[in-house]
């Protein structure tokens, strides 16, 4: 039989993911691929421990510990990497490549940090790499921007691409509990991992934004270019005083096109509680693009999770499929990426909420006004919130208008020197 | 030159989209086709009068009043028809499929009543009809149903795809107007034709939700197929009581893949605010979809409009240009459409909302309350909002559990009957 009839998948990694796809592949082969003459096999599966026992059926054959098994066997057409990380996903990656198959990866980060040279390998080898459910799960969003948004020259992507951190933002907004406490929920849940850093830190957004920059803005931007900071430092207070002024707080990914270069920043981050993206709770996505055709569009759906992720993972499988069965390049051949800088932070400009802990007496509001004014940043409003009586201090929020973000970082540092402040509690971007 | 390199386009209209399809293809032409070493001319454009003035600059020898001068053209390699309505853009559709072009259309009506028809002649020639601008303007949502959500069983669309009701409800919900007044603010605003029928009695969407849950659902539903229900009867006070009780009113698109077949229904509905799909406000669109494996994704964005639709018509072009390009058939090869039972509207079951105009006096609840328990509806709430002391009548809202459509109709007859009711003033479904 013709191997375009008869197509071999080999999979690398068992874990939640891989054991979605080893499910849900067989069970839809017939719907799937029945109507195209072909049949689907998943032929290997590359484990760490062949004996661990398994939530999915699969010919225990099939298992294999050595990697080469996979990647060498030449009725294996498309290779399913679901490991996960940089190592050694990275490099299995480049020799399915060199074997000739085509890969479809859920790897954030080696898309991310390794994207341009795989895409460079996969292309001068004429196979494909496909990455939907490396960013936003099932929302597909890779597809998108290469096919549905050709059109577009897309001025701007705001995603809320981190259901972790959103999770704990969520609870932290909605139950007044605190960060550490958020967190030992997600953690009980099952939605934050036990060293929950790559989440909560931001690293796992940063991956994602630097992916969807890259492709969105047709360049190359690096993981080590996006500006980070994670959420631990939030606190319950910060959420009250957001929404008493119209406002929620989102781990926010964004990314802006300008004629400077490309601004990627992943931070905490007040948006007007009237905006869609505001309302996106819990553990779900959503992903806004700004396009000049198409105006605003947003995505929304579970960013995690095994069955999401294999919506993605088999959706590339069957495109790849259809055009193999076809004779048809499975290659993607998007516009060239052209290098762009990437405008510094210190350059970019915000509005900003700062919580501030005074003294609570006459002129201490003076005294802080004068250090904004000295900088040229205009001030859009100061509350005060909460006084402490017996500390003798009050708490002040202060809402700017667009200013620079060195200045505002002078300012902050100046403000934190004053005798009559006490600390700068919180130092947060405002995006309206 | 071979023509795999220098492709001709037709384009049938010179409307609003028309023009933007006319500007942005030959502007965008180098950064879309350059690297595909390709280029795209719009060769001929049919229009009704040569001589009426066009904001977009186009050769005039282009233009013609003759449909064969562009359905013929030999150096036409793609159509694009955006004249809108059944004839004669029906004819020229299955003209051009003759004659071996590729279509793009953002013709709803004709995809809606026509397309397992023109499918199978495209089929049947190796052409493709693309239509991915026949719903949700610049939302991706036909090749996300193609595509992207391949590996899911889809169980349930909701979906508010019509830009201009959902203008006149936001309007009617934000500031309180009556029908008539946000009718005529949307005519006012170009949002609403003077002959806003096509709108708001619902016969847009039900050509949407046709051509959604045909393609989702892997089935052929005809609009006539699809229970209507626009949004002429609404009032003010509907949308103060719906808030009061923690709903949105939407025209809701609703089709649900259920074992005893397919429900496809447009009416106005109840949507609790919490729900993000009750958040799509103005001339917006939003569309959730539920999948086994996805579970539930929304889409958001411009459902209609020059720059969104051309969004979605140019997207559709590249598509075909890259695939004519590397020789490769256009044609996608979708599962196959499997007839499936419509279920009729009696058999559906639904929560409801009636709003009832009743003598204000003891005793009146109680005749109600036993038209709903004869017929074994449960009531979930029931609610005394306003007295007329000089009529001697009281408003009622009565919210029901879940009930069988045709249950509920005996019910409302039978309390419209009622000496002490005057008037069922409202009758509404209720989504959760």
């Amino acid at each position: 039989m013709d191997a375009r009839h008869e197509l071999g998948i080999g999979l690398l990694g068992l874990g939640t993911v891989g054991s979605g796809v080893a499910r849900i592949l067989p069970a839809k082969s017939e719907a799937l691929f029945g109507h195209l003459g072909t049949s689907l096999t998943i032929r290997r599966v590359l484990v760490r421990d062949r004996e661990k026992p398994r939530a999915v059926r699969l010919d225990p054959a099939c298992l294999t510990t050595d990697p080469a098994v996979v990647l060498d066997d030449p009725a294996i057409h498309i290779v399913v990497e679901v490991i996960g990380g940089e190592e050694p996903a990275l490099t299995f990656i480049h020799r399915a490549v060199a074997q000739g198959k085509h890969v479809v990866t859920a790897n954030k980060e080696v898309i991310a940090k390794h994207g341009p040279e795989l895409f460079r390998a996969a292309a001068a080898r004429g196979v494909a790499i496909k990455y939907e459910a490396s960013v936003g799960g099932g929302i597909p969003i890779i597809a998108v921007f290469q096919h549905d948004l050709s059109a577009n020259d897309l001025r701007e992507i705001r995603a809320i691409i981190n259901g972790t951190t959103n999770y704990i933002l969520t609870r932290m907004a909605n139950e007044g509990s605190e960060f550490a406490s958020a967190l030992a929920e997600a953690q009980a849940l099952g939605y934050a991992e036990p060293d929950p850093a790559n989440d909560v830190d931001g690293h796992d957004a940063v991956y994602k934004l630097a992916i969807l920059s890259s492709l969105g803005f047709h360049t190359e931007v690096h993981p080590d270019q996006v500006y980070r900071e994670g959420i631990r430092q939030l606190a319950a207070r910060d959420f009250q005083y957001a929404a008493n002024l119209g406002y929620a707080i989102k781990l926010l990914a964004l990314a802006r096109n300008t004629t400077r270069g490309v601004e990627v920043r992943v931070h905490p981050t007040l948006i007007p509680r009237e905006r869609l993206l505001a309302k996106v709770d819990g553990v779900f996505n959503g992903i806004e693009v700004e396009g000049d055709l198409v105006g605003r569009l947003m995505l929304y759906g579970r960013g995690a999770g095994a069955e999401p992720t294999t919506s993605a993972v088999v959706a590339d499988v069957v495109d790849l499929v259809q055009r193999i069965v076809r004779g048809e390049s499975p290659a993607y051949q998007e516009p060239p990426r052209v290098p762009r800088p990437v405008v510094p932070m210190a350059e970019v400009t915000s509005r900003y909420y700062l919580r501030l802990i005074v003294a609570d007496r006459a002129g201490v509001l003076a005294q802080i006004a004068r250090e904004f004014g000295e900088r040229n940043i205009s001030i859009a409003a100061v509350i005060q919130m909460a006084a402490d009586a017996a500390a003798g201090t009050a708490e002040l929020v202060v809402m700017t208008h667009q200013a620079n973000e060195a200045a505002m970082r002078q300012t902050v540092a100046a403000i934190a020197r004053l005798a009559v402040v006490s600390q700068v509690a919180s130092f947060l971007r405002v995006e309206d």
